[in-house]
């Protein structure tokens, strides 16, 4: 499978890593997570080189992982430290471990050269940290679906009209014009909308019921991080210019794992410039996304079945498609080149 | 997938057609349907060219339907009419479609080149239009077997004591001779059943008890349709040579539909000669024929399955072969003329 | 698919065979299995050699079966008696039959060939016959594993701490050397622990609270029948010398049917020398047998799919592993040696 393998991925929430083994599924491989007694997060193989079975079967036990076939006990560094009923411990008996780290809720996993991982690398959003805004979290959504074709839909302003028609988008608005350029950590796509009737989204959180100027930054990070920066303010305020006085913000953040190649988890979050310190607010905004991206998953599936069985024929390239192309565009160099 | 694909298919029920979309897979393509708002059906290949979803996941806007991920708006002649975001509309945004005809309550698909369509030719039944006859709609069966396993049933009276012992068959009887010709569109076959047991349905619905001659005229058209003149009546009383005035007689009609190269529908709706004005005979026929419709569905299902495993091995042919032997050749003679 | 042929597998019990057909895959293939009225059990390949319909679905009359589609009916020899509307019977018209016995409560199957198929070759337990010793039986568990996962698991006293730890294990032991050696017929696997806690089973059965010696005999048949010779004595008085006075003692008894190469049935019973005539007793013993083998279900189902998923890589090979591989290898000679 070609994924990017030098990249931080999300494993699992932070909150939900515990003195448990759970297995996840990162890049088609089998993955086993844990914390220590200390706290710290760990992952291993969830193969017990012996026989196959999925250690996750097994027993954690102090901070190493029993099998559940014949006993054999793994330490956090993937070493076989002990095998019932004999005294030698065959050379070959470890397991691959991959290194974490603990970021803005998330355990992250580095699935490629381990010498290669530096976690000063992870993504990080100069918001989620600083007083006056509100961070949620949402749910780590399954999608039936190539993590491309989620970027390829987080490349892309002008789907909500059609996909989010009660939320995030305005039916019968086609919107602004969209532009987008490269950058050196992915692509970045925005679209203004002056003048405009408010989203549902807004009307809801901000009470928007005149003309509005509302706006959408799309930053698609590689390999698989889209951070989603949009707004509405009241019409002719200033807001393109940088004046968000009476303007509500919000950053829907999504962090893509592929889980094979045609299926992938989308853990999302997000974090507000209003009632930052009422979780209902949050628990609002979270309602809202979960209609709105059930609708994106509906979509998505509906195509990755279609492309599974596509055999040939005409496929039409639309202007809207240039941001989503270059993003793939530089996915396909990052595999080649670490290839 | 080889069809015969110059011929006029059964695309859904007449009823069922309203001012929505509806996609149907036909000879293995996705169409969508809808009538405009005069009524006229329309089918569309059910594909987006742009990303590839299904046009039935998007709207239908008066006689045009739009994409339900970006917009696009074909009419329903199959041209992009819109695209948002940009004034030039690519030229090869176009989506196929079909020729269609509405038919015995039916609507008709030609699946195939459509400068051939043509509408005189799609099958009717004479008995379907006349005073005194009664016409009842049934199901439209979903089958998970080649059609073609179906038109072997569908030139084979001699299943029917064995697959139908209650209602169409005579239970303990092996009927009479079958007899069979090759026509030009397809094949006849049929079996006559003098001074025999009267079957369930003649019973229920005839009330015959005695002795009776009864009879059976399989028609199979190309490429599948199925027409079923069946009946009953006092023995001796000259049904043979065409006196039926004592005798129950249904058109029991068969309109198959591939779906895949092993799934089929089977719209079927039947003809009779009695109570034609009370429809809850006609009903009550339908029953009937659902238990039995079941019944070979039951065995068609389960002989695809396999056919599916067969790894070679004895297959043995009988005389009861040699009308669908006929008619697998008359298939295959038209799918190779079409190439 | 490679399987030992020439050799009698288990294809049903006993007291589940009847009046009527009953579909088993064995090896692969479908048979369909009765008894006729002298309660003779038949066994004939479940499909018509006509249009494949499997000959379950038709009809037991007599001490024939009748094909359910066009009534071609075939004796207890597989030979084809009948066609409907026609005089002469092809001759290819048979199907094929396999060489039944009854023992233990078990139908036998002959899947080789047929020349070379001798009852007195099937597996007998003396025990099972025996005055003083209770038998019972359990269920035909259905696994989806290779049955040779299984017979790796029954070559294999090591596994029963960690799969079994409420039940056939002690939790926190790791139990006493184990040892086999080849024989003729298969491979014996052996293992004492002396002067340990009891298990779970011989609290609930023995009133065992203080120290005991326990044993294990692994009797694995070629191709797919393991005897479980295990019990429990008083430590000390001498059980590893021979003296079973006060010891509890149970065969357990796994005839493995292949069903494919990554499925099978585990027809099992037990006979035990304690409540022989309480019939209470044997129950109590296979509810407790019925949570561990669900356990082992769970861990060799899993193995399974690890297994079909395994695309190379590291395999560690433990001293326990010498016993199974053994066996497998016997297994290997002989289905080479048929070939």
């Amino acid at each position: 499978m070609a994924f990017v393998r030098n990249a931080w991925y999300v494993a699992s929430w932070a909150s939900e890593l515990e003195r448990s083994l759970k297995r996840q599924t990162i890049l088609g491989e089998d993955v086993v997570l844990f914390r220590t007694q200390d706290g710290i997060p760990v992952a291993l193989r969830d193969r017990c080189p012996h026989r196959l079975l999925p250690l996750s079967r097994g027993a954690l036990i102090g901070d190493t992982v029993r099998c559940g076939y014949h006993g054999l006990v793994f330490d956090s560094a993937g070493t076989c430290v002990h095998v019932p009923g004999q005294d030698v411990i065959p050379p070959n008996a470890r397991v691959k471990t991959y290194p974490l780290a603990e970021r803005l809720g998330l355990i992250w996993i580095w699935m490629g050269d381990p010498d290669k991982a530096d976690e000063t690398e992870i993504y990080d959003l100069a918001e989620y940290h600083q007083p006056g805004w509100g961070v949620a979290y949402g749910d780590a959504l399954h999608v039936k679906a190539d993590y491309l074709l989620l970027c390829d839909n987080l490349c892309d302003p002008s789907h909500v009209e059609y996909v989010h028609p009660t939320t995030l988008g305005s039916p019968g608005s086609e919107g602004g014009a969209v532009t987008f350029e490269g950058r050196d950590w992915g692509v970045a796509t925005n679209r203004w909308s002056l003048e405009s009737e408010p989203i549902g989204f807004a009307k809801a959180f901000g009470n928007f019921a005149d003309r509005v100027d509302r706006w959408q930054y799309y930053y698609m990070y590689m390999p698989s991080i889209a951070i989603i920066d949009f707004g509405t303010a009241p019409a002719g305020t200033g807001a393109p210019e940088g004046n968000l006085e009476n303007a509500i913000r919000v950053f829907s953040c999504h962090f893509l794992t592929p889980e094979t190649e045609t299926s992938c988890h989308d853990y999302w979050l997000h974090v507000r410039n209003f009632g930052a310190d009422d979780p209902a607010i949050g628990e609002g905004i979270s309602e809202q996304f979960r209609i709105a991206f059930a609708e994106d998953k509906v979509v998505l599936e509906d195509i990755q079945r279609e492309e599974d069985r596509f055999e040939g024929g005409i496929r039409v390239g639309l202007d809207l498609d240039a941001s989503a192309a270059l993003f793939r565009r530089k996915i396909d160099q990052t595999i080649k080149a670490e290839a």
